[in-house]
């Protein structure tokens, strides 16, 4: 049976299909996201520059990034990338006023 | 003169073109990253289907994807994203550390 990508595109799965290994039939979604945001011949062309062993992880980089996307048309996964500083300024924060009252309290002490 | 998009795709650069508010002609890379990520007809039809007042954001969301994705073919702005989930497990046992040498300095004190 076809893959995941052969099947939404309509045409046949060959044997050396570059999207077979990874977007198996039972998984149609991930194919529809990833060629709704990158479209199927700019993923082909991605992975076709890449070397075997790297092509599983940059499908499940795109995959992320085009589930992101879809939910968050606007922000996409850059909204993550935001909220993860804002996350990383608060955790600085915190941990600067514990240092500080880790040094009042050193001071109380000696 | 027409912008950045349509000079890249040969094209007429019409008085409504949609690409135009957000790609001048003297930053040609940015739509350059954009077209290879995303493909120019992906783009528009992204920003066709936001309000106008969200679509800059848009672009600068899909700016940051495709020039990360370019940096890294593999891991695109996902890498970013691990990177930043690390750092942030670390400034949480950092935080722990110091909120435990808290307490124990508290009770030397009482």
């Amino acid at each position: 049976s076809p893959c995941a990508a052969c099947k939404l595109l309509r045409r046949r799965c060959a044997q050396d299909c570059i999207f077979a290994p990874y977007f198996p039939p039972d998984e149609p979604q991930k194919f529809a996201f990833v060629h709704k945001v990158f479209g199927a011949s700019n993923v082909s062309k991605m992975l076709q520059d890449l070397p075997l062993h790297q092509r599983g992880d940059a499908v499940g980089s795109m995959v992320y990034e085009a589930n992101a996307r879809v939910r968050d048309p606007v922000y996409g996964c850059v909204g993550a990338i935001s909220a993860l500083h804002q996350q990383i300024a608060q955790l600085q924060t915190q941990l600067a006023i514990s240092q500080a009252e880790n040094v009042c309290l050193r001071m109380q002490h000696s």
